[in-house]
């Protein structure tokens, strides 16, 4: 754990404060540490003062907004401030601020968010302040909360700064008055005083974690230690990595049986491998067409009990990480929300409302044609590309000069390049959509950004797959495909994901920030503001999106799939762990009780996968017969499965019935009043 | 409100019980009717006591047993007692106890199912005893409670009483003789001592619910007084049968426009309802292939529309009959529950513990296997029936004979019985191995029993149907055998429902007892006990779950279907309604927050409904072609749709959010200790 920053500087900040609230601290009592703000109340003094956040202001801002800002992030809560800490890094003109969080705010944040903590009898409860001796290491921070709590909370508490009256900021124009209820850290960053908030790496910390991660040869991956430096979002896509990457060992193994054993099937595999374009489709032995229907079959049930399984193995981990009772709805809007003011039915403040109805009107009649538009100008460009095609072969042909064998790669140059263009409006399009069915969660807004993004994405990676499989009909062709796809963009996948950052920051960034054991604190924590953002798990979840659905949708075509993505996902852990490590700013993440939207993506995916399978399967002469019964079968099969696996483990529903009837036993004994006590 | 009835001879039993709790009751307070026992505390002295239940003692009783019985029922809770008012009936000798509560158990029963009552802000909130005095009405048990509530609390409490110690009953033999623990209303019962529990019908207010009900031309029902007179769950099935009803409009519609239409499509229903055999398959005309599409379209949609709008309509039910927060899993587990002692993690109290893995295992080895036996049973009965039939007519084709003539009917004859007879062996299995499951909440008991008795019954219904329509694929058959089913079985179920019960009621059962209004309220009363027991709801369920099958698994074959259905319910809610008015004795119905497993049937059914449809248009040859593509199309918009229409309306949720969030204030406040306080 670092020292506070020993510069005295910020002194002129700390002697404002007692003037602020002078009742909370004794006169004379103790600093925190030096260059801090003071704390407000006694009880948080400490000699240790942890830097969580770097804020990087505007090169042009003035020092009295600097020092303004210092104040406010000190002032406690009841007068407007975000009782943080803050430090003012090499002295009162730098462009940074260090913040930190004293315990009361800490316990107080951890309250509001409604996370669990273990309690003094081993179990783990919703923590509530007033009992905070009742819950273990509630005096130490550092192993109460996790890094990446402490730093949430830090940015949870910022950003809901919000003006208490109309303030004037000293040191910027008159336009950046504040108004009542405005929320203070959207317009510094509009105002450019914010430029960047983002949480610190903690060297020591991420030396351990590596070295238990990626370092040495392990199998299993310490996933308490990346929740807890990471966060629960990284936490849950390192989990499900994990659990997907071992549940691939039976579909593997079966593949690898089936091409084993049906010596056509293996055949097909290395021609489709190799790119031979010869039919051989018709020539399809019994053995192999029995050998699709294993594979079909049994990737449909794979699937189906992979997702329950995976469903509760997500609730323990939840109720691990203290996160199964998150309280987001009863919380404040997120600071993007707007709407008029009036009485919150559910939790009885004072708070912007929304009708939910309007927001539903506008996803129907607004978000989800919009988002049709597009993927309708994803099958045209795909069409406008086989038309293309066409055209220059037949072009070639006639003139088989250099220039029409030039001319053969432009259908597939432009469409690459009107994918891309493409994709890029349709992000900026996905994001104003988003904003504008005004979400009040933070965590509804990120899924259904995600959403739309999602189903664009998946969208451009399978229309073609689908016109092959469902449009041409052509199995060979599919199985060819998806042979490439596998191999291709995996390997590409992997070269732009890693090995392009690692040369980019090797040989590019690093030289600029080399940095030694002497420098002060301050400049180490600068140093990382020259790391490149981290892109967020995004990238990381379509890809394995993607990969299952290769192997549900079309695995009964290509039975080795499960062998290759084994083996990439055992490198993937790795190169995505380094890369998050390493390659990349730290980034804040929200406390969350499961994957979110992703884990309904994989759902769909799996039914979705069940009828094209069927259809798969009756391309096949010889299983046409089989097809009426099978389909219905399978479906029901699958809901039953799914029926039958509970989504959470018996224990985690015997505690939240615990929770559940001792929060109504305490309704009983306290009775509130209906509105806020 | 009739007044306890004017019998001085139960002093002797008054006398007694001033000795049980003289600590609770001041010297000289009021007693509160003459010949009831004495309440316990103050505050519950009425003037008036309205008898809730009557007890029917076996003839053999003693009447020192009949003593140590009042004493109980009048007995505190403290003391293993049920805190109830009894009185004696005629006299001391007497085989019958009549059973009131007074206000405080009355309200501490409330609490402890979890009801929701008024609170003096006029919503509905959970029902605490601590804080009565905010609820509306709390003073007036009359209205704060529903006649059925009150009537089954005091069922409730009988039911619960359990021995505090080793007792010796005064007047039994030594074998009766009470251990710790035991439930005491169980041993009663097994000694023969209570023959019969059930809730008492108030003249007064039954004749004005039977006004409004059914006597007049009323189009809706009196859903809320029903749900007062009767409990939430008969309130439940009408509120159903009414949506329903009104539901059937669309499709009757529909189905009236294509039979006049589709002249075609008219011709072969008349055909098929006059029982002509004449082989028209082959003829339909595109017409009414296309009538059909619409047909199997239109009810899939409209299925789960209905569902998914049905769901909506029964949390608002739920909400405005105060079930939506039943806290059943939180309360003592049922009478027949046993287990090892134990602690219960969820409530901390001791009480018989059974594991949840020993039930999965049960039911998945003994209880799934069984049925599947008896299913199985059901279709080799079937199957015989066919050979049965193939014979006779093989043989009557032979000889030509009167015997052989009379032997035509022997496998129906024989179908019938063999039927008849593994249904009541099938129920008596059922319930023995609903038994050996050992649940612990009533509920659930009765959840998994109707399960079994419906799927078997359902089973039985459609086996001949299936059998028509996927084994032999006989569309005119099945269209001949729809319709006749449709006709024949609702005639025959309405003479037997309710012609049936009124005759014998009338020339049988109501000479025996002729009353006046001179009659003292206690022959009233004892009058009750020659009414035939109502049997529950099952039978008016799968009634509706039958119908609800034709409709929606094979309405494209027969589009009046939804026509003779809609005309059968209209008046089946008012030959129901009288019957459960007039005809049976009144029943105790436990507070339900929905229809439970039926909603679930129904679901199931809605689901393979769109299955079956698809099957059946395939066997039209024009539609062949479509199949693939609209059955998936189908079942794809069948889950969007289900999946877009919100199962509770928005101010449920809201209300639901807000109680959970009270909640989880008080429990931040209180801080409860894990363990019971």
């Amino acid at each position: 754990m670092s020292k506070a920053g020993c510069d005295e500087d910020g002194g002129s900040i700390s002697e404002e404060n007692p003037e602020k609230s002078p009742r909370d601290k004794p006169p004379g009592a103790p600093t925190t540490g030096p260059g801090w703000t003071k704390v407000s109340c006694p009880c948080c003094v400490s000699e240790r003062v942890e830097p969580l956040v770097l804020v990087k202001l505007g090169e042009k801002v003035r020092p009295e907004t600097k020092r303004w800002l210092l104040k406010l992030i000190g002032t406690p809560q009841k007068d407007g401030g975000a009782s943080l800490l803050a430090h003012p890094g090499e002295d009162a003109t730098g462009d940074i601020i260090m913040v930190s969080a004293p315990r009361c705010t800490l316990l107080q944040a951890t309250e509001e968010l409604g996370l669990c903590k273990t309690y003094n009898t081993g179990e783990m409860e919703t923590f509530s302040y007033d009992d905070r001796d009742n819950f273990r290491h509630s005096d130490n921070m550092e192993i109460f909360l996790t890094l990446a709590e402490r730093q949430y909370i830090v940015k949870y508490e910022l950003e809901g700064l919000r003006a208490q009256r109309d303030v004037r900021i000293p040191g910027l124009a008159d336009k950046y008055t504040l108004q009542h209820r405005d929320n203070i850290w959207q317009k510094m960053s509009s105002a450019g005083v914010v430029v960047d908030t983002f949480p610190l790496h903690n060297r020591v910390k991420l030396k351990e974690l590596s070295k238990s991660w990626y370092s040495g040869n392990q199998l299993s991956q310490p996933l308490d230690s990346v929740n807890a430096y990471f966060g629960s979002a990284v936490g849950f896509y390192f989990s499900f990595l994990d659990f997907y990457t071992w549940s691939l060992l039976p579909p593997a193994m079966l593949g690898l049986s089936i091409t084993y054993f049906s010596s056509e099937v293996q055949k097909e595999a290395v021609e489709a491998v190799a790119g031979s374009q010869a039919e051989i489709y018709n020539e399809e032995s019994g053995l192999a067409v029995s050998g699709h229907m294993i594979q079909a079959v049994f990737s449909m049930l794979w699937s189906t009990v992979f997702m329950e399984l995976w469903k509760r193995r997500s609730s323990s981990m939840s109720y691990r990480w203290g996160t199964l009772h998150l309280a987001e709805r009863f919380a404040e809007p997120r600071p993007g929300f707007h709407g008029d003011l009036g009485l919150n039915p559910v939790t009885g403040r004072v708070e912007p409302l929304f009708p939910e109805w309007q927001r539903d009107l506008r996803t129907a009649l607004v978000s989800i044609p919009v988002v049709g538009l597009f993927l309708g100008m994803v099958v045209l460009g795909m069409l406008c590309f086989y038309w293309g095609e066409n055209q220059v072969m037949w072009l070639h042909e006639e003139w088989d000069s250099m220039v029409s064998q030039t001319l053969l790669y432009a259908p597939s140059v432009l469409h690459i390049v009107y994918t891309n263009v493409l994709a890029t409006v349709y992000k900026t399009v996905a994001q104003s959509l988003t904003e504008f069915e005004n979400h009040r969660e933070e965590s509804a807004f990120q899924n259904h950004l995600t959403a739309k993004v999602l189903v664009f994405t998946f969208f451009n990676y399978f229309a073609v797959l689908f016109h092959i499989a469902f449009v041409k009909q052509d199995v060979p062709l599919l199985r060819k495909r998806l042979a490439s796809l596998l191999v291709v963009t995996q390997l590409v996948n992997q070269v732009t994901e890693v090995v392009v950052p690692f040369l980019v920051d090797r040989f590019v960034s690093a030289p600029h920030r080399k940095e030694s054991e002497d420098d002060p604190e301050e400049d180490k924590f600068r140093n990382q503001i020259t790391l490149p953002v981290f892109p967020g798990l995004f990238a990381e979840y379509i890809e394995l999106l993607v990969q299952f659905g290769y192997l549900s949708l079309f695995s009964c075509v290509y039975p080795l799939t499960a062998v290759l993505l084994l083996i990439n996902n055992v490198t993937e852990i790795r190169s995505d762990a380094y890369k998050i490590c390493k390659l990349f700013r730290k980034s804040f993440s929200a406390p969350v009780a499961n994957m979110g939207v992703w884990q309904i993506a994989f759902e769909i995916l799996s039914f979705v996968a069940v009828m094209s399978n069927c259809w798969l399967l009756t391309l096949s002469p010889q299983l046409q017969r089989l097809h009426h019964e099978g389909h219905h079968v399978l479906i029901i099969v699958k809901v039953i499965v799914a029926a039958l696996i509970p989504d959470e483990p018996d224990w985690i529903r015997k505690k939240k019935a615990h929770m559940q009837y001792t929060s109504m036993q305490a309704l009983r004994q306290q009775n509130l009043p209906s509105e806020e006590p």
